[in-house]
């Protein structure tokens, strides 16, 4: 029983790559689509999130029949238990990449995003696509380390989110109304997906030592047990 | 066993109610905060914030606990694993409200507010203060008509946006960028709050039917069994 359990629990932890990967070029095509304004690739980004959903809802199955089968207890629990969150964070930053690529077919044929605005948002979008390649990462590795620095990389998220409200703020912004409110919503699109790749990263951290990630130091790490298959 | 069982998932229903509560207030004192521009409510709402994430982190353990001590299967996992998930939504609206809060300080003493959106925003706080208050009644009574009705608040609660965003499209809209960007921000965090507190009511009916609430008609619901204590 316990290696069909520990397969089970293996093919959550690919299923949780699996989301990080597509929600990961979700937000790195909608953010090509609403730069280029090209409404197929939005189109696209949409409709492919629907996969991100029936994912989530597989992997939440998948979840629950594992409990309901092999009562798992300490160190395996907390990984089942801490799989459902990661699969709501992996899910709603899917929405959030969708709700980019929304902004880009309601713009189009127009640009959502101002030229001065450009390279902003352009970082915002790579970034964004960084941190959840990395979160899958430490899906993958549990390392603890890595987990850590996706705080740094969120650091720089919430720099160019200044970055763009300064432009906004700015006496000299010529662009009007509806893109302030264009280029307002999606800094806090790309910002809360950055949370929650930053989440996902957290959980993982938890999961190894024990301890919720805001309570430790990179520095005295002290991983409690080695744990697989999150 | 049984009985010490039921009194815990119980009290984790108790504690869901208890949050609730708490984040009901919070956004309905945020309002109050944003729309008088008064620093100490608004300083009050993010300090309180805090007990709703000690409330969280404490039925996460209880739900842990839980699981590991009585292994329940069937629909008593299901409550237990559903309650998971209604936490993170309520803590979510709890971080919401302290958002309208901290705009609000941020703003001070100027209102972030201007006259003309007065209304909207003071129908959209109470909207969301309701809904709030509706979703603890449906933890409570596991009343599936009601959790459905929350949607048809929901609707109201996107026109009120609508009509936010056509008072900010308006070619006559004469404050500036700044409180065009507040504003944007503003109606989101609405938004979001009453999508949570949907999302709560919504895991009831899961509960109750069995079913996804997006796959129910209000008129054809098949209540598979009773629950208690979610």
């Amino acid at each position: 029983m316990r290696d069909a359990y520990h397969e089970e629990l293996d093919s959550i932890g690919d299923g949780l790559v699996e989301m990080a990967r597509l929600v990961g070029s979700a937000i790195g095509r909608a953010t090509t689509a609403i730069l280029d304004s090209d409404l197929k690739l939005a189109e696209a980004v949409i409709e492919a999130d629907q996969r991100v959903d029936e994912l989530q809802h597989e992997l939440e199955a998948r979840a629950i029949t594992l409990l309901a089968r092999q009562q798992p207890v300490a160190t395996d629990l907390r990984i089942v238990v801490t799989s459902l969150r990661m699969s709501a964070d992996l899910e709603r930053s899917g929405d959030l990449a969708q709700h980019v690529a929304k902004l880009a077919r309601l713009r189009y044929p127009e640009r959502a995003v101002p030229h001065d605005l450009h390279a902003t948002i352009l970082e915002m979008g790579q970034l964004a696509q960084r941190l959840m390649a990395k979160a899958a990462e430490v899906i993958i590795t549990k390392d603890v380390d890595l987990a850590l620095q996706l705080e740094q990389d969120d650091d720089a998220m919430d720099l160019l989110h200044r970055t763009l409200f300064q432009h906004l703020m700015d006496d000299r912004w010529k662009h009007g109304i509806e893109t302030a409110v264009d280029v307002t919503l999606l800094g806090r699109y790309y910002e809360r997906y950055a949370d929650h790749a930053v989440a996902v990263a957290k959980r993982v951290v938890y999961l190894v030592t024990g301890e919720h990630a805001d309570d430790l130091q990179s520095d005295n790490i002290q991983p409690t047990t080695q744990v697989e298959g999150a």
